[in-house]
């Protein structure tokens, strides 16, 4: 169906009783001025927003429109899971070009609801308009959680014990498969089960929630991020928040089996740890004296170096050598610097 | 100063110093992955988010930045004022073209921030990114009622009297004035006081914030809504939600001097207040047993109609003629359709 056909306002209505929840905490959802939202009466609220614009951080020719509300949700309820929260509401702003249907919104919509939906966020409000340009998003995720146990960034002291969860770089490695496949030198063929695995991971990213309340609610970790930009920016974003430096140890940086196996990447499988962002793993400091509250988590982390006093980052090589690690992820505003001595 | 000189974490830097300002009730604010906010324990939180595209809601040919972010903070804030509610929080997200210079950026803070301060509201988190296409913003405003104070658009009854703030079609006359002078056959010459007056209603629009509390807090109002689409669609959203009609007489909608005597607009002075929008005045229904409860604020109101059984808005001319009342703002998903019927 085209949107010309609903008008705005018959698409705020068909969202509002497609997609809203009814619930006693969200007395006022879709369809006022404003959501009118209950919290804990002794709850810190979280607050965090993004805005993913087509051509920037998305192309359609990678990725269908379930997938991309997925992981509008995913970038979101990653930043609250950063800082030990509990999502809670999701406002949805839509900037639609003429050639998006209603099935394709439809379609968003689902697909940020399954992943928030596993959460129990509920989608509240939003705003659509028309856009002239590409598809625009701005997703805003409240959550909450008790005043005393909230991670920030700047709570890193030098002798900390930097953990990331899960494995990194296998996003970035199948946003490159993706690219390959969708180019005008398109790439056929059957993927790997390898290949399949890392365009799942990108396409679909499950943020750590449950991970992300289990540590804060430890009190184990002096600081927290998402790893979204890659982990030499998010570490430096730490380091930079917390007035400290680190060492990383190359070969304890988590990578899976189908990282470390899928043939024809364009770079060795440590650089999309270190630069290509979009995990969403949990990366966080732990104090030596704090190392069995985590251990008794029983999460799978990884321990990968530690936090130093300075400003300095280092990237510490199987075979010894000492490397700066400076932040290579992506800079909105700046040409992709590649810097040599990071890349091992 | 050039955004690539600056780099995106030089931005938020600098937004983060100059802009973010500290309080003991937002005790993490930019810089971290959320927000982390203290509302009051008995309140009822309110949240709401808009998107605003260039060439579509703004024209960077009829608005200076410093405009833009003031109307940004505007539409917003009025979302909550016309909840009842007290504006607390503001995330700003950013989509920015390359030619966009780091002192266009700072005006358009400096304009946000000019407005959300009057109101106390404190900027305590946002995204930016680059923008291959328009200048793109994303704001989202909380605040905060108390939980019996909130007016929702679905109270109105049969026989309750329409309210308004102040006066309404300014803002459009105002637009049609700033495109005639940035136009390819540009009208020259110097404004007139009653332009200038229409000019500066659409640039920097002042919402009733203060105005929607006390109404709120008075109980008087059994319905309420922002005049942000004009009054056709915006009481048409009350009647929707309050399945009710409408009968709205011509004569009493409130239009100003300046708009009523300037000379060379292409439409009625009536036809701005119907379905130009953004006034951002607030638009409110009374029981007739809570009128005086209203008088006794002394807040510039003027009664313009009534609410009536059945689903069909009338308005009736200073002749008596009784016109169907359409609601003809704008619509993101439709061509414009001028409604004769409507447009005495």
């Amino acid at each position: 169906m085209k949107l010309s056909d609903l008008g705005e306002f018959g698409l705020i209505d068909r969202i509002r009783r497609t997609f809203s929840q009814r619930s006693t905490k969200a007395p006022i959802g879709i369809g006022d001025d404003a959501a009118a939202l209950s919290f804990s009466s002794s709850s810190t609220v979280l607050a965090t927003t993004d805005l993913l614009i087509e051509g920037v951080h998305f192309d359609l020719a990678t990725t269908d429109l379930y997938s991309l509300g997925w992981k509008s949700a995913a970038a979101n309820l990653s930043d609250i899971a950063a800082m030990g929260g509990k999502p809670r509401f999701c406002l949805i702003g839509l900037g639609l070009p003429r050639r998006i249907t209603v099935e394709q919104i439809d379609g968003f919509y689902k697909g940020f609801r399954a992943l928030a939906g596993r959460h129990h966020a509920l989608i509240i409000g939003g705003d659509t308009c028309r856009s002239e340009q590409g598809f625009l998003v701005s997703v805003t995720v409240l959550g909450e959680s008790p005043r005393t146990r909230i991670v920030a960034r700047s709570g890193s002291r030098p002798g900390d014990l930097i953990f990331v969860t899960g494995a990194l770089g296998d996003s970035g490695a199948g946003l490159e498969i993706l690219e390959k496949r969708s180019g005008t030198r398109r790439m056929t063929g059957k993927m790997t089960a390898a290949e399949r695995s890392l365009v799942e991971r990108h396409l679909r990213p499950v943020p750590r929630v449950e991970w992300g309340r289990k540590i804060a609610a430890s009190g184990c970790a002096s600081a927290m991020i998402d790893v979204s930009d890659g982990l030499s920016s998010d570490l430096g974003h730490i380091c930079e928040a917390s007035r400290v430096g680190a060492e990383v140890l190359a070969d304890r940086v988590p990578l899976t089996k189908a990282l470390l196996s899928s043939k024809g990447l364009r770079r060795p499988a440590l650089e999309y740890a270190l630069s290509a962002g979009e995990d969403y793993e949990l990366l966080f400091t732990v104090p030596a004296n704090k190392l069995r509250k985590l251990r008794n988590l029983r999460i799978p982390v990884t321990g990968i170096g530690r936090i130093m006093a300075g400003r300095t980052m280092t990237l510490i090589t199987a075979a010894g050598t000492r490397l700066p690690l400076e932040p290579s992820g992506y800079d909105h505003f700046r040409p992709r610097v590649r810097t040599k001595g990071a890349r091992p």
